[in-house]
């Protein structure tokens, strides 16, 4: 791990902790081992350290997404995955959520997040939409409809699992029969 | 107009104004026109004044919500109309973050917004569960699966609209062609 990784991991346990609005970058440092002011060669100010640390997991979902649908040759099994994928690598946002409670979010950090959702959200509506129509061509001009369906399922099962704490085998069974019931005309696996 | 709902609504003017965190009791006493004193007749407090406010807009929904499915007697027409509706509705959420912005919420209001949300979820599922297992009998074995399709539709949506401002007309054409994918083999109007 380089030393930048572990400030950000340090940065996380002590925001969990703390809060982001009560955390000093010396508390970073201290629990990171390294000097506080070497912390400033990677992060102007904490607010900066924050921008790193969100880009950096949301890289990470991205990567996890993309190998999600990577390998899978069927429409509704490769659906399935991307879902229960995307269930599993967005609890990162609750940790978050802990990070701010009690913090009020700055006009900066509120445009910076804004604009994250909306690359996520174009980076999903993209890859989903080159999946559909590869692994599905009797839907192709249906593509996008399915994509913003699929998109509408994940945001209902992120409820599911952070409000109504549902079990993954409970998202699991969700997902099975929500694409089974959306595509339960689909025959036979087409590939390109 | 009665005086709560006088006072109710002078108070949503100067949440917008000023935020809920520098709202006075006499901000809102001086906007509505009536003596700061008598609003503790009906308010314990501005958080309590804030809960009420809250309570009322989503009585207001609920009917609204209601109205959109009972009177229409097809599937796919009821529920693009409560989609519709729901994405109309629903706008007044914009305002409450706007009156949010720059203000922390606290525990006992975090505690009571995840208890109205969790009510209106429920309030939703079931008289969507009761519209689909009236007008699509066929369906009535997926009956839940379908109404969680259609709950992830209706949050995607408010995302459309809210985020990229899609007008009413787009959301529409969306509403029109996820819906009509969903159903693509609906046979008729089936009545109970």
């Amino acid at each position: 791990m380089d030393k930048k990784e572990i400030i950000l991991n340090a940065a996380s346990e002590v925001f969990r902790r703390y809060g982001i609005s009560k955390t000093k970058m010396s508390d970073i440092g201290r629990e990171s081992g390294f000097k506080t002011s070497s912390l400033y060669y990677y992060f102007t100010t904490k607010e900066d350290l924050l921008q790193q640390m969100i880009a950096r997991d949301l890289a990470k979902i991205r990567e996890s997404l993309r190998q999600s649908i990577g390998k899978m040759s069927g429409l509704r099994a490769g659906l399935k995955k991307y879902l229960i994928t995307r269930v599993e690598e967005t609890e990162i946002f609750k940790r978050y959520e802990e990070f701010f409670q009690g913090s009020v979010i700055s006009p900066p950090l509120r445009y910076f997040l804004k604009q994250q959702e909306r690359e996520m959200r174009k980076f999903e509506h993209e890859i989903l939409k080159d999946f559909v129509i590869n692994h599905g061509p009797q839907y192709n001009e249906q593509a996008d409809t399915i994509v913003t369906l699929i998109l509408g399922i994940s945001m209902k099962l992120s409820v599911f699992r952070s409000f109504d704490n549902d079990d993954m085998e409970t998202i699991n069974q969700k997902v099975e029969s929500m694409i089974d019931f959306l595509f339960r005309d689909y025959k036979g696996e087409h590939r390109c």
